[in-house]
């Protein structure tokens, strides 16, 4: 990896990738926000509009990246599954494909999304299950990913397209599953959460920027999940994040209703990511919920995580 | 229909759609090329360059039409089943439907294509053959459906998806099929073809612009195939262009080899169109082929068509 391009990078996802992408490229270029306070050691700090095609292209002409890592979404917890703006980052990821092919570019790595899948299935693997998205978000990811895939094809660019399952770790947005759980035992408050008998697959950040950075490296092409292959039930998960902070009385099971039009199971068949590209979890749940109640309790007043990542996470009101 | 915005005017299919846009909306204004010496009666000309999102939110600020047909596509033969701009083409679709909805706009008519099937189906039916794209141009239509559809359906906004098949008529592109056959043949020039076995779903244009017009007008929701529902070979097709060109003698069916990557049939199921939207095509295939040849006929010598309609035609070098 001679140069990359990181978009996103100030996000939940993407500060988790930078110290990996350091030890892979050449140069680290890392995109943000106009405005945005980000910073971090031993890249070349971008700022940019990408809603502008405009600055796309000026950025992308002034850095040539030979790889591409697109994680820059909209991603505001709850709102992002219905959000219009998801319609204009199909548009910004299309200009910033164009300019990258226009100017050289050999890999594009994606952030898709199990939303992407027909939830219906409950596990989902690479090129088999449905693709069905029930929400807007999944359909702008899933439309995104078809026009990559023909582009990439058609001009032999290498590409592959991480679809993320649910993520917790360090710099989790507040209002996010792990995170509002944790911050409020944390502080003494109480959780209210839903029953949570819902299964889901649970990956630390940190590992899942690995993940991505892995993807960036190897040569694997098309989709490839990014979980734990482990379906867990998000009231094993709170209950965990209860007892690291020492406060289990605190959580208020079922205080909140089961939430509608969620499927009872949804988790990542992982062979691909295992078998093909070669790379496993570095922590188990326990180890990555032990690591991410710790950093809470280091950080808890502050209001960290900003807009997040480019992930869906579970959804607030779904948490627990 | 109060307020239409009609774009790719001044195309293959958009200008047959004028004369029935004028029969039914209160006030028609059609989006042209800048620069374009496309002109028509009774409707109010715009000329902007759609691929600008600044232009496109200016001209529907203007218009505020209450009912979008989007026809502008990329459509120069044989070049745009892989042309780059087809992802332009997205970006351009996806910031007219943020306008358009932005503006008030009820209801959405895009011009989609069979290019977006699984050729393998053969007889495509809508909610039933799968969406299998083997070209950028129909991967990036579907993408864009794909978005439509699920803004649509979050914002209760009004859609119709015309999937064209093959179209001829008066203003064809001079390189298409029949277009290219008959003018050879009037010329007195032979037309060296493909042998021609293989079949597919023909349609004059002036009845595809009814189809769109009716979608446009009614309030059937979704996909819906614009075909005549025959399969007929195109061997079949130039023959009775020859025909009725006096000129048999000049067609040299296999003188071109058969087309690779091509399936060997490929028609429309019509049951949608003819069923739920009532509408079925005023001429047979006979009558249209007769009416195009008259056409040619007067008008020869000329370079009608421009870049054509939003539509695929079948490859020059398949033809016939």
């Amino acid at each position: 990896v001679r140069r990359v391009l990181i978009t996103g990078a100030g996000g939940f996802l993407g500060r988790h990738c930078l110290a990996p992408l350091r030890e892979a490229a050449g140069e680290v270029h890392a995109a943000v926000r106009p405005g945005s306070p980000f910073q971090a050691e031993g890249m070349v700090r971008h700022e940019a509009d990408l809603l502008d095609p405009a600055q796309v292209e000026r950025l992308v002409a002034r850095v040539r990246p030979t790889h591409l890592l697109h994680l820059a979404w909209t991603t505001e917890p709850g709102a992002f599954w219905r959000d219009a703006g998801n319609v204009r980052w199909v548009e910004a990821g299309l200009a910033l494909l164009r300019a990258f092919t226009a100017h050289g570019g050999l890999r594009f790595v994606g952030a898709g999304s199990c939303a992407e899948y027909d939830w219906a299935a409950g596990v989902c693997r690479e090129g088999d299950t449905p693709l069905r998205p029930a929400t807007l978000y999944g359909a702008c990811k899933n439309a995104f990913r078809e026009v990559l895939e023909a582009l990439a094809r058609q001009q032999g660019l290498g590409w592959a397209w991480g679809r993320v399952f649910f993520l917790y770790g360090p710099h989790e947005h507040p209002r996010r599953l792990v995170a509002s759980v944790a911050r409020a035992l944390l502080a003494g408050q109480p959780a209210p959460c839903t029953p949570g008998t819902q299964e889901r697959d649970f990956l630390h950040v940190a590992d899942a920027a690995g993940a991505f950075v892995a993807l960036l490296r190897g040569e694997v092409c098309g989709p490839v999940n990014v979980g734990s292959g482990q379906a867990v039930a998000v009231a094993d998960v709170v209950r965990r994040v209860a007892d690291l902070a020492g406060a289990p009385a605190l959580l208020r099971l079922g205080a909140l209703p089961p939430p509608t039009g969620e499927p009872p199971l949804l988790v990542a068949d992982v062979r691909r990511l295992t078998h093909e590209v070669g790379w496993t979890p570095h922590r188990s749940l326990d180890e990555g919920l032990a690591e991410t109640v710790a950093w809470w309790r280091s950080h808890g007043g502050r209001e960290e995580g900003g807009r997040g990542g480019s992930l869906p996470g579970v959804r607030a009101r779904a948490a627990g």
